[in-house]
């Protein structure tokens, strides 16, 4: 018979082996050494350091390195696309669904340069590898159906490739790219509206 | 004295160590090489091979691999500009603009994925390497430059952005991305027409 305490210790240590969440925190490492290093830098030995796990967890939960960068890629675009529906939520009218646009392309080139390092890895990635295309092509349609809420799907389209661009150029600039003012007058001219 | 053959003979060989198009031949083979491998797997040895020259030519010619890079990206969009810019030369009406526009956008994503992997690789890499974005800055202030003989210098940033977003939205897809109805449509939106 083991005491109380013992079965407690026993426990942590079999909740530590099953350790449920290891894969999603495999995945999540492998995002954050993708952003920091690039597709070029992240290494099994280096996504293991980061997710505190020994190196055959990631041999005994992904098939390989390109297995595991393809899921890698998959959660970011999933919780780009999150974050991106929750931007929108409370938008209703045209000049609100303006401002949101203008805020998300000042918000996201100002704020988060490592989400776009990563979704420009994944970019690249999938220019070379048409298989990771799947990924990018339900992130596009995950946008887009957000935009549809509010214009119709050519429009979309146009909004969601404004967004684009607008943000990578602000990102190439050595003089930070558009204005908000700019910003704003040319979304409104893509909806049809003349400010 | 030597005879006129061997003063021939000698001329040739000199001529080839002097080689005076061997840096330039050296920066395109990188862009070939860039295209063909990334960024990631652009080495010295790969460089040479297609350049025909000795590896130590490259060392002789420039500071190291970084500065290899940059030369061949400054190169590949010189190269990139002058071709938008001649684009657009024979365009004077504003349908004319237009349909230029719809044109480059097709074309672009259609015809040359090289050009664009390079791109591509130069985006990424100026987004971990602020020095690179003199090389993005100029791209960009000479497309707008072009732009803005037919519309005001916020319509040039749509419009070239519009061209980015879209060309890379195809690029992503796994469905073609935007018809060419669609992007004929919306760059004429931006533009402010009504179609």
């Amino acid at each position: 018979m083991t005491s109380p305490s013992e079965t407690r210790m026993g426990g942590t240590r079999a909740t530590r082996r099953y350790d449920p969440d290891r894969k999603t925190r495999i995945v999540e490492a492998a995002v954050e050494v993708i952003a920091e290093h690039g597709v070029a830098g992240t290494t099994h030995r280096r996504i293991a350091a980061v997710a505190d796990v020994p190196l055959g967890s990631l041999t005994y939960h992904f098939a390989g390195l390109d297995d595991l960068l393809a899921q890698a890629f998959r959660r970011h675009a999933e919780r780009m696309s999150r974050d991106y529906e929750a931007h929108f939520a409370g938008v209703s009218t045209r000049t609100g669904f303006i401002d949101a646009v203008t805020d998300l392309i000042h918000g996201l080139s100002d704020d988060d340069p490592r989400d776009w390092a990563v979704a420009y890895e994944l970019y690249l990635a999938a220019l070379r590898d048409p298989a990771l295309r799947s990924v990018t092509e339900l992130w596009m349609r995950s946008s887009r159906r957000v935009l549809e809420r509010f214009v119709d799907p050519t429009t979309a389209r146009g909004v969601d490739a404004l967004i684009e661009g607008i943000v990578m150029h602000k990102t190439l600039s050595t003089t930070g790219g558009a204005t908000r003012a700019e910003t704003r007058t040319i979304i409104a001219r893509i909806l049809g509206e003349t400010t």
